[in-house]
C-alpha cells in the first residue's frame, strides 16, 4: 500500500506571506503523494468588515449567512487557494486547487441545529468523500490543494471546518493508502501546560487525552482538533499535531499500552 | 477525431443569476466534451470600489495592480468560478474549476508595454497551453471551467482576457480534437447595424470583416473579439459568435469564397 501525507495548515501560516512561503518550500521537498488542506486566516474577517458584514462566531465556529458564504468563497477558494497553487507550481509541485464541489470530491449536508442557525455550514461523513476520483488525482502525480468548502449537490457551497475536512479526507484515503495526517497549528504540539511551549506531549494516547481534558489542561479549540485527530487515528491513520514550520517535533497519537 | 465544444460566456450572463442558471441548464444538456470559460462581470468593479480601489480601464482592459489582482482572484477564481462549478455538479456535469495555474494548464508572460503599465496582466501563446493535461481531463469525462487567470510559473497569477483565453484553448485543443468555439456575448451575433439586433450577419468571412471594420460598422470591443475569433478560425476551429441563451442563431465564421 502506498503512502499519502495529508497536511492541514491554519490561519497563522496563511496570514504571514513569509511563513507561508517557507512552509510551501518545505512541502515541495517532501516525497510521495500529498494532499494540502488550508484554513482561512484573518482575511475573511477583514474583508467581511470592509464590506460591512460583522463576522459572528459561536464557540469558535463562523456563522455563515449568504453574504458570509460569498466572502469565504472569495477568500478561501479564490485568494488563498489559488495563490498557494501558483506558488506550488513555481516550486515544481503539480498543484490543483479544489473545493469539495470540484469533481464532486466532497459533498456535505447543511448542519441542522435546533439551538443555533449556523447558516451555510456543512458536515460530511466518510462516504461523502469521492475516494475514487481523489485517488486518481494522486495516482496521476497531482497534488490536491483543498480549501474548506464542500457542496450540497443542489448548487450551493457549504463552509466546513478545515480540521474536520482534513481528518475526513485522511480517513477516506486510508481505505486505499497508508495515510499520515499532520494537523498543523500555531504551537509546537499538544502542550501539557498551555502557557509553556516547551511542554509538548510527544506521545498521546486516548486515555491521557481524556484525563487531561477532564483536568481542564486541554481546552477550547484543542478539543475539537483532538477529537478529529483521534477519529482519524481510530481508522489507522498515523496522526501528528505540530507547528507547520517544525517537522522535527510534535505530538504523535499512540495506542494506549 | 473527437469533438470538443469550447464556450465562453461574459459578464452579461454572469451578473444575472437567473440567466446564468438558464445558460448552465442548457450547457448541461449538451452532449460530448466541453470546456467553459467565463469572464468577470460587474462584481469585480463593485468589490473594488467597496474596498476603495478605483477600477482603471484603458481601451476596455483592466489595469491590474497588486490590489486589483487580489480582487479579481477572489471574484473570478473564487466566487464566480466555484458557484458555477457547484451549480454544474447539481446538474450532473462533472465540473472542475480552474485557473491557468492549476495543473500548470496555462502559463503566460506579464505584458510588457512601453506606453501603458497594465500591471499583472498576462499573454500566452498556443505552446503555453498544457494540451496533454487538458486532454486527459476531457478524456476522463471532466468538464473544465476556466476563469481568465493564468500564471507566470514564478508564483504569480496574471489577469488574462477571457476571449483570448477561449480562443487560445480552442486552438491548442484543435491539434487533437475537432473544436467548436462559441464566443457568447450580449448580442445575438455580429450585427451589420449595431443599433439593430435583427441585423445579425449569419456568415462572416475575413474579407467582409475587414471591410466592415474599415467602414466603421464593426468597432470597439467587437474588434478584439473578432480578431480572436479569426485567429482560432485560421487554425481550423469552427467558430460561432452568439448570445449565451440563444443557440439557434448567431454569426458563423466562413472561408472567403
Amino acid at each position: 500500500m502506498n503512502d499519502v501525507t495529508v497536511i492541514k495548515i491554519g490561519g497563522n501560516i496563511i496570514d504571514d506571506p513569509v511563513s507561508l512561503q517557507k512552509f510551501l518550500h518545505s512541502f515541495s521537498k517532501e516525497k510521495g503523494a500529498r494532499v494540502l488542506i488550508h484554513g482561512g486566516g484573518k482575511k475573511a474577517s477583514e474583508l467581511s468588515r470592509t464590506m460591512g458584514v460583522e463576522p459572528r462566531m459561536i464557540e469558535g465556529r463562523r456563522i455563515t449567512d449568504a453574504a458570509t458564504l460569498e466572502i469565504v468563497t472569495m477568500v478561501y477558494a479564490g485568494l488563498i487557494n489559488k495563490n498557494i497553487v501558483a506558488q506550488l507550481q513555481s516550486l515544481q509541485v503539480n498543484a490543483l486547487g479544489l473545493t469539495g464541489a470540484d469533481l464532486n470530491l466532497i459533498k456535505a449536508r447543511k448542519r441542522e441545529n435546533a439551538q443555533v442557525d449556523y447558516g451555510f455550514v456543512g458536515d460530511f461523513v466518510t462516504e461523502d468523500v469521492n475516494t475514487g476520483q481523489l485517488s486518481r488525482l494522486l495516482e496521476n502525480g497531482i497534488t490536491p490543494v483543498f480549501c474548506a468548502l464542500t457542496h450540497d449537490m443542489h448548487g450551493s457551497l457549504l463552509n466546513t471546518n478545515a480540521d474536520s475536512l482534513a481528518a475526513g479526507i485522511a480517513i477516506a484515503l486510508s481505505e486505499k493508502f497508508n495515510v499520515h495526517l499532520h494537523l498543523c497549528f500555531e504551537k509546537p504540539g499538544v502542550l501539557r501546560d498551555a502557557e509553556n511551549d516547551k511542554s509538548v506531549i510527544l506521545q498521546l494516547d486516548k486515555n491521557e487525552y481524556l484525563s487531561l481534558k477532564s483536568a481542564g489542561k486541554i481546552f477550547e479549540g484543542m478539543i475539537p482538533k483532538l477529537d478529529n485527530a483521534f477519529k482519524a487515528f481510530d481508522k489507522d491513520v498515523d496522526v501528528t499535531i505540530r507547528h507547520a514550520l517544525n517537522n522535527s517535533t510534535g505530538t504523535k497519537l499512540i495506542r494506549h499500552e
